[in-house]
């Protein structure tokens, strides 16, 4: 099985300097009082495109070779950063989202000049629809997890944040397909060998977890109807399924009332604006008391709005 | 008449130094495009207790003479930062705030250790009330702006953002009671004299405007019932307004759903949580097209929860 090194996140970083933000790390005195921990929140809501998503589309997007344009499939974020990265590249763009799919993220993709197609879609036929697209359109399919560049580009957040700060205890990671974490458990791995690399699911959605403990993966019979949005895929992906059972210590996960718990304090005490799945990981502070002291959090998008 | 200099700023920057955050400076691209401009956000809602108030409210507490304790009123972020500068010097606070001031503001005020006096609290009867605890608790007063250390500490503000960009060619500034206006005209007058200096205020609470234009200090009826709760003041300060009157260019209002709609594109664009108020410069921008290019924008406060 190919997989990715952690060259090639270096590689990916190089590559990725001129196009995304080098995004700060935040803390609260209050909410590290609250909650008994030295708390470190990587600020990837902050990203272009408001969510980490970015760096994986645009590094798979500056290695294809004279594409006719990008398509993809996507509950947002995803869909956001390749549109952004065929703007770059003045290319044309299509996203496949689901019908019921924030409409925040749509309305973003919109405004990086990329086509949403999502009347009727949904899990059971969005893959036709990729399909059909691509044999129209000629354009290429870049996958929110199952493509290694996505893989590297995501890994790149963990790079960054060695610079930043000192090896925490643990890292908490929400996880969806895999890409996120598989990324930053590749660099993590390496450079901070003492850190645990922790996943974090919503109850609802925890085919990660059941499949770390299966040895196998376990697929959910549909889309969980958790508020966390962005970790909606029903398995962990073929690419990122190995990387995870190599390389993560844990899948934890945590209540929707927790995870709407967590945003708010993130309101509250970090005033930032960040969607329910960047909650994940200071939800799973609040659910999971073992959690050792130092923590950084990977606070994956801000791409919400109250009401 | 007794005013502050820049002499006066330098030297609260000095004293507060150990007690304050020196925040950011942020902005955003695609805001950018939507007004535009060029627009830099001075980003006090990530200061020490939520807002830049914590500057004036130190400075004073922190050049009293064995004081009991400390007492004021306020809306809320002031009473924060007395509350803050109290259990830094560890003394007793207590805080008359009206009946119907943010819930949100009050919860925090009692977080930092201080008594809220607020059953029956209105404009009317607030000032006797302040009257009767100072009488019965020999605790010191500090005005949110009829104090010249709380003028010079909110002054501190403008002093660090100097040093983090080129002069714009205006500011925009919320003004109350006018004790961040008149700091940071007294220090931006003096080092960037090319720099424009302009208030913000809603519409429905003009009396800075009115004032300044009338030549003299002009009060409303009531506090103005507006979505902006920290610049509710009814008439610019008797040590204020002379500030004033020399130093600041001109004072824009902004109607209603404008400070919301600003406060909005805040949290969608720049990912932070603000308070209403801390969107009137941002709002200013929106309703007034004859504003120049390069604007640096005081964001307040964010002690603020959607719901």
């Amino acid at each position: 099985m190919e997989t990715i090194r952690l060259q090639d996140i270096q590689e990916a970083a190089l590559r990725l300097k001129p196009h995304v933000h080098r995004t700060p790390v935040l803390s609260s005195e209050t909410l590290n009082l609250l909650c008994g921990r030295k708390l470190f929140f990587k600020a990837e809501h902050l990203q272009k495109t408001g969510s980490f998503k970015v760096r994986g589309a645009m590094n798979a997007a500056l290695q294809l070779q004279a594409p006719r344009g990008l398509l993809t499939r996507s509950s947002g974020n995803h869909a956001q950063g390749v549109a952004f990265a065929a703007r770059t590249l003045g290319l044309p763009c299509t996203v496949v989202m689901y019908e019921d799919a924030s409409e925040v993220k749509k309305q973003a993709v919109r405004s990086y000049g990329a086509t949403v197609v999502d009347a009727g879609v949904t899990h059971l036929n969005a893959d036709q629809k990729v399909q059909e697209l691509m044999d129209q359109t000629g354009f290429t399919f870049i996958h929110a997890y199952e493509n290694l560049q996505v893989m590297a580009g995501q890994g790149t957040q963990a790079l960054e944040l060695i610079g930043q700060m000192e090896a925490p205890d643990a890292v908490l990671v929400a996880v969806g397909g895999g890409g996120m974490i598989s990324g930053i458990a590749t660099v993590l791995k390496s450079l901070w060998p003492d850190t645990q690399v922790i996943g974090v699911e919503p109850e609802l959605g925890n085919d990660a977890q059941q499949s770390l403990r299966a040895g196998r993966r376990v697929s959910l019979a549909a889309p969980p109807e958790t508020l966390a949005d962005a970790v909606r895929p029903m398995s962990p992906g073929v690419l990122t399924f190995p990387v995870m059972q190599r390389l993560v210590d844990d899948i934890l996960t945590v209540q929707e009332e927790t995870i709407l718990q967590a945003q708010h304090l993130m309101m509250r005490h970090l005033k930032q604006v960040v969607e329910p799945t960047a909650a994940l990981p200071l939800a799973a502070v609040l659910e999971h008391f073992h959690l050792p002291e130092r923590l950084a959090l990977f606070v994956c998008g801000g791409n919400w709005l109250p009401e």
